[in-house]
């Protein structure tokens, strides 16, 4: 199979470096540091139990000139995803496949725009992974990837499915994938977004109470517009797995509570954002999560403030 | 009239000296070191062009033994209010009026818990002072104090209004002052609330885009309630004011920004909050206030919290 990963950092490390195996795969990255490192050195992933594996994909900043590919898997943050695609439209073919398995929910309306919703691939993996240094992967666990669609049946990627497995990545088929995709949103919607609001640890959305009052009703207008998406989960059962995280990490720092620290526009938009547009569409409302997005806006143009200024 | 004043602060200091030209005035305060000086000392006011008086009222920490007086003046911040009565029943009759002039609106709430609605009266002043130091204030600016009431007419206070006037108080008995009291909530209730969301100078506010949005759709559903009430204001004209302020004071920090940076408890409940409590009662939702009034609680906790507990 011809594949494409965009973004080369941890999870696309991940996932290029294994598919090389029985695949042709071109890294995409604008960052030329880390093409070149592919290039001259490979790609190397970090195994939890100490062994390390160096890969050889090829690896680009551009596709200018380049076919269409079978498979694009999108790796990036999800900010990036649209210009990055218009960037890439040259491995764009009218049977390429999309496949993300980006945070949040929703992509499927940006790859709309460049290929048809029958070729969106939406996938969920257990994997973990983070950046050691520029082209280096430590994978922390492993897991299963499940592999959806957002209309027909998920069977007709089974060859997808097969090629991952064949590569050492556990993989799936699933028609459930959207359930899926849902059900590790919780915790980001609610106690990641608030650790951004809020500039506090994860301990903190669990230990206050006014706090986790907030995060609860974070979590109750999630389940609703889930519920009424078609997709069933159980508001006990999901705030007090959102609690365990909370208690189990206390000094957790979220990626969303870094981005806003540092003076990066987060990814809102598509994580507690795209619970709002799907309230929307389902006709459920989500005031809280409307704040939290709007807040979270706010706070993204603050470290551009001279606060001198008169 | 025998008038006590609860709250020795900037406007307590303010008002209960120039009552005490003509009146029995009492200051309480639980600030020993205020009651002393202003027992040893006297109570200092600064006027504007320079000039300074000494007043003579009596002050004490405790009312206990004394007898019900005819007016007692409110200017404690709202979190205390009713602890404060509570603690102050003695001098509390079936005759005595209580007077708020306390920022934000539903106070009579509280108060109708000590007297009858009859007995409550609202003021609204458009006198500003800060403290200068213990029993000194600093008078800013002048202007008119108005005297209304919950229920009936105005007119009926006119006594209180007379001497007021006749202290150096400018005072004139008005059935408006819901509306001034509502007028003056504006910015209260979206850009002072974000400088406290956003631990940012007004400056902010009115800068970012993001952040302006936000403040606007808080003046809207702020000017949806107060039309439920009966208050008629216009929306463009009210958000162009507090656009006002954020512009000329960039730098402007508010008392509930301190609060959060402070670690202190704010009065968000009778600010923002009463936005939300109106908002209930009349059937128009607030979900914008509900979300502020929510994260200002989460926010107050943070300096309690040990970033290091695992």
């Amino acid at each position: 199979m011809k594949i494409a990963v965009l973004g080369a950092g941890a999870m696309g490390g991940l996932y290029g470096s294994y598919l090389s195996r029985e695949n042709d795969v071109t890294m995409v990255d604008i960052n030329a540091e880390v093409v070149d490192k592919i290039n001259n050195v490979g790609l190397e992933v970090r195994e939890p139990d100490g062994s390390s594996n160096i890969f050889h994909p090829s690896a680009v900043t551009s596709t200018e000139g380049m076919d269409p590919v079978d498979l694009i898997i999108i790796f990036l943050n999800s900010r990036f995803t649209e210009s990055a695609l218009n960037g890439n439209k040259a491995i764009i073919g009218p049977n390429t496949c999309l496949m993300t398995m980006q945070n949040g929910s929703g992509h499927e309306n940006v790859l709309g725009k460049f290929v048809a919703q029958e070729n969106i691939i939406l996938a969920s993996t257990q994997h973990n992974a983070n950046v050691a240094a520029p082209a280096v992967t430590n994978h922390g666990g492993s897991g299963m990837t499940y592999i959806g669609c957002v209309t027909g049946s998920a069977d007709r990627f089974q060859p997808v499915a097969d090629t991952f497995n064949a590569c050492g990545l556990e993989a799936k088929v699933s028609d459930e994938v959207q359930k899926l995709i849902w059900n590790k949103m919780f915790t980001n919607v609610s106690a990641s977004a608030l650790t951004a609001v809020l500039q506090m640890p994860l301990g903190y959305i669990s230990f206050d109470e006014a706090t986790w009052e907030l995060c609860s009703k974070l979590v109750r207008e999630a389940v609703d517009v889930a519920k009424a998406l078609g997709m069933d989960f159980d508001y006990e059962e999901k705030l007090a797995e959102v609690k365990k995280v909370c208690d189990n990490a206390p000094k957790g720092l979220t990626s969303i509570y870094s981005d806003i620290k540092n003076g990066r526009r987060s990814e809102v938009d598509t994580i507690s954002g795209s619970v709002v547009a799907a309230g929307k569409k389902v006709g459920v409302p989500t005031p809280t999560h409307d704040a939290v997005v709007a807040i979270i806006h706010a706070l993204e143009g603050r470290p551009l403030y001279d606060k001198d200024k008169e």
